[in-house]
């Protein structure tokens, strides 16, 4: 009998970045240097703690590419991939597809995902209660983790784990 | 215009205990030396990531009883309180006019309620969604935090902010 895949999602808010509208394409704000600073102490920090994964799928964004990098330096994971579907106002059920095949050749793995609110804790908690309702608090360069059953029934079955505000791994 | 009360509830799981089985009393298990080492170690990392509280309610169970008094011993909190309500088994529901009563003298203020598993998880899920499935992993000495408003509105109307296993706090 095949194992059921099991996947463990790290939700990541990119750092603080620079305010909104103090760029002429939202997608341009950059992290600031305080955000740089924190979000490099945290990678640290997570892989500290054991947080290791196979690989970080990234939002296209400036503030999200630039956390990817950092999590990248502190070795969170030795890869990243970049998906448009990360980007703000991505759906889930759009990314599941893609769940699906990875975990076909990847029927124990971790993925770290690096993007925006209110989109990453939307995501995380529809896997675990098939809804959302705006009510689990992600800040920035804060982590959820849910652990993911296979993907075409992972909706309303995954388990929540972990969530971490910043101040904790600061 | 009076505010509305809000809550900062710390659910916190006892330590590793003996054995089911091993004593006559399930109530009567400790906490193992292994279970008293580590939640020392969480009860003053707790502390140091600035978790303080007002007041810690505890089970009366003998192994949430040492949970509570190496809090104490931390300085999580400057005092503790023994109810029934907390022992396995107690509801969200008949606990929640005793919240109203402390909210009245307490607008704003933080709790920390240890007890035991799945009861404290689910009164968390409870708060935040209404409902709860056992989708949420509170492991032994782990916690979960949810910011309450007032408790005649408490249930699905709470937010999540916290959820930690114990080894990220040791």
């Amino acid at each position: 009998m095949a194992l059921s895949p099991q996947t463990e999602l790290y939700f990541i808010r990119h750092g603080i970045a620079a305010e909104r509208g103090t760029y002429d394409h939202d997608e341009d704000r950059p992290l600031t240097d305080k955000g740089r600073a924190r979000t490099k102490t945290i990678a640290n920090q997570l892989v500290k703690v054991g947080c290791h994964t196979d690989l970080i799928l990234s939002s296209p964004l400036v503030r999200a590419q630039q956390t990817t990098r950092i999590l990248l330096k502190a070795e969170l994971a030795a890869t990243s991939e970049t998906i448009a579907l990360l980007a703000p106002g991505g759906h889930l059920a759009d990314w599941l597809p893609w769940l699906a095949a990875w975990q076909a050749t990847h029927p124990a793995s971790r993925l770290a995902l690096v993007g925006h609110e209110p989109d990453l804790s939307r995501w995380a908690q529809q896997l675990v209660h098939g809804m959302w309702g705006d009510l689990w608090q992600l800040k920035k360069a804060g982590v959820i983790g849910v652990t993911v059953p296979a993907a075409e029934e992972a909706i309303g079955r995954s388990e929540l784990f972990w969530l971490t505000p910043p101040r904790l791994l600061l």
